[in-house]
């Protein structure tokens, strides 16, 4: 494969990758549509489908709105189909590949006849002008806590190490209904929430005051594509095996101190829905296929309905870096975790087939965090949280030249996540990354 | 106020109400459309925006399609606008009144000359070919906790009656994300959950079986309206009061053994997941305001920010009946439950103030459930994890002629709410009812 677009070997969106996104361009604001990014490109698919280039087996108007849901909604040979022709038209050499001159002019005729503003099938993504939005309609978001290490750390720091994992966690996916409406796509800037808080651990009267634990949640986004399960509906994980679309990096900000207030008895409520950052492209979940190891032995085993004969993980390494206040907003950000999306406990299959026993709706768009994903030791922490023990204890970061101390985010600071995996001959697979800064609280 | 359409002094679908709904006909199931309820009639909403007798000031296409979710985004002037056109319209003798017999025939005009067929204006709401839905979108649920009676039924049954209230429950209204898919319109069948469950309480292993703890959940859903806010902002609960559009009857279905092994810490997840019934037709909080009450004293006092200077709540009365299955299925509901909407610590202002408090998006057609009403007193359990003292004490329905116990429900079980005020002159306020049917579980 040699792509008709030059990239890098380490660039994201290789051949090999081909992630799906939502975007509009500044001089085109009215049209949101989907795309595909290919190196430092999208190609336009609304405009792919007005020419001979879209497969034949592709209905048109599943890529012609504003959003992936419909496209989504197929299936996976669907899914399948449509990457392979796109690596084929995009694959210098091949019997259909796409000469990027011919098809422009081809393009031009095809929407001038039919009405249309003409429009360039390939886009400038990293141009000034190119506005990325969120993929899809997100009906419903979940968030797993599927991280062993992650759990663990948290408990011990809670409860202590002796009781660190609750007597339920390694008999099922522990999972909390998240907040969709407050879900962002990178790079939006992050409100400093206010929120109930004890201004001393003993206190019984909380005060109302800016956050002062905020902190991030490294995490990956699962999508689910294909059919709606109707009202009763369970799926077994074989047959989740078909319904996750793709997967996207996940920050689930966290306000520490709001959360430990206001969790009992309910669960997480405003201490984490002012804000959850994804990253604007769908990683397609064939992309990552070829990037599976073993996933974790179950001991105690699993409940039948949860044993997934495809036991795997995708190792694709993850990155958490952070460009402090104090430096220059051009600065390099300072990476402060490493990870991998290897460290669930539960296979996505068998998150997928837990949300479902129930027989719970899962409806296309709908997206399923996998909570935080810490590796073990002390460089894999995917949150403040554990890196600061609590608050406990503050680190440091080279902050563009200044040295600076942290437990948990300051205004001003930016958080990065990353994931890349170098795939062969040149063709690696990213996401690209995710993104936020955080904002001063605003007065009450 | 005499109405057009004739109904009894209990109806509860008055000209004092004209609450709005969303449903099809058999004859025209493609045409889903909204309409509002008066008496044994739809008045369909769509088939009046094309008649002289829509009012002037509201765009016909916010009430063109088959939900809400667009009339609902306009504002309290707006909404009340056309509820004070609607009752004159339907008022016999008011300058504007419709004569049925007129309006047909205008119609039949005015909808021919626009290429559709014509429609009635007004439809037999009990007739077997009508089908009420969903009466909007709805993109996020939040369940809140706010009855002091239920909160500290349930804390005294779990944790003894000293601890009942946890430390923050007289501070926040407790809440927490509920799903959106799972949301389904009265008379919709509920299939029995099957989830990981204890066989035995001190069991260190669970099982997975159907639940033996199948209750329901006595509420109120009140509808956010108005724009949306953005993320960031944050809503007073004096601005709260124009961003109420309406409410329903909500049943909160709930698997309590499921919940019990699953909900530490995270919260309650697949326990209620499954279902959740709202009543069809949203009562606007304009027909509301008549029946006000004093609200709770808030003791200590809450925080600034979720004072309310208008601290009243609806004093209208609820009932919970059941159908047992061992009965013929057209026999009587039996009543198990008096309670009432008064029954909230917190203002409905208040829940949404809260919301918002770290500028968590609120977008119209979010659902904000109140948590379970129960009344004081044994008779005003909203739950049957109260009624039955967490299933350890069964209680006796007469089962249309046969007396049969019940802790929890069985399958075939129907369970049904009501609300229902009497106003002035004959004209009552209520919300119909919200009905379900325990179907067995799915084998494994």
């Amino acid at each position: 494969m040699k792509c008709i677009i030059d990239y890098g070997a380490d660039h994201s969106f290789s051949l090999a990758n081909l992630p799906y996104g939502s975007f509009y361009t500044n001089n085109d604001a009215s049209t949101r549509r989907c795309g595909v990014a290919i190196g430092d490109y999208i190609l336009d698919l609304q405009a792919l489908a007005l020419t001979r280039y879209f497969p034949a087996g592709i209905p048109t108007e599943v890529l012609s709105g504003p959003t992936l849901n419909a496209f989504m909604a197929l299936d996976k040979p669907a899914w399948l189909a449509l990457r392979l022709h796109l690596q084929q038209l995009l694959s210098s050499g091949s019997p259909i590949s796409v000469d990027t001159t011919i098809a422009e002019s081809i393009l031009a005729e095809s929407v001038h006849s039919s009405g249309s503003v003409g429009r360039r099938l390939f886009i400038d993504r990293l141009a000034g002008s190119t506005v990325m939005c969120l993929p899809c309609t997100i009906g419903d978001y979940t968030d797993f806590y599927t991280s062993i290490e992650h759990a663990t750390n948290c408990g011990s720091l809670i409860r202590g190490p002796t009781n660190a994992l609750q007597p339920n966690w390694k008999h099922l996916p522990v999972a909390y209904h998240g907040r969709a409406s407050s879900i962002v796509v990178s790079g939006t800037p992050i409100r400093r929430p206010v929120g109930q808080i004890l201004d001393k651990p003993q206190d019984a009267q909380p005060i109302v005051a800016p956050c002062r634990k905020l902190d991030f949640e490294l995490e990956v986004g699962f999508f689910y594509g294909g059919k709606e399960t109707q009202l009763g509906e369970r799926l077994s994980p074989a047959e989740a095996a078909d319904r996750v679309f793709g997967a996207v990096l996940l920050n689930d900000w966290s306000a520490r101190d709001i959360q430990t207030w206001e969790y009992v008895p309910l669960g997480p409520f405003l201490s984490k829905n002012f804000a959850t950052t994804i990253s604007p492209w769908i990683v397609p979940i064939h992309a990552l296929e070829p990037f599976t190891c073993a996933g974790y032995t179950h001991d105690p085993p699993l409940l039948p309905y949860l044993r997934d004969a495809d036991n795997t993980n995708f190792d694709v390494p993850l990155t958490v870096a952070i460009r402090p206040a104090e430096s220059d907003h051009t600065a390099r950000f300072e990476c402060i975790s490493q990870s991998s999306m290897r460290h669930t406990y539960y296979t996505v299959r068998q998150m997928v087939a837990h949300h479902s026993t129930t027989g719970c709706p899962l409806r296309p768009g709908d997206l399923l965090g996998t909570g935080t994903l810490s590796a073990p030791g002390a460089e894999g922490y995917g949150s403040l949280f554990e890196k600061s023990q609590a608050g406990r204890r503050p680190f440091a970061l080279a902050g563009g030249g200044v040295a600076v101390e942290r437990t948990f985010l300051e205004d001003g600071d930016a958080v990065q996540m990353t994931g890349l995996i170098e795939g062969v001959d040149g063709h690696s697979v990213g996401f690209g990354e995710c993104v936020g800064t955080v904002m001063p609280a605003l007065p009450l």
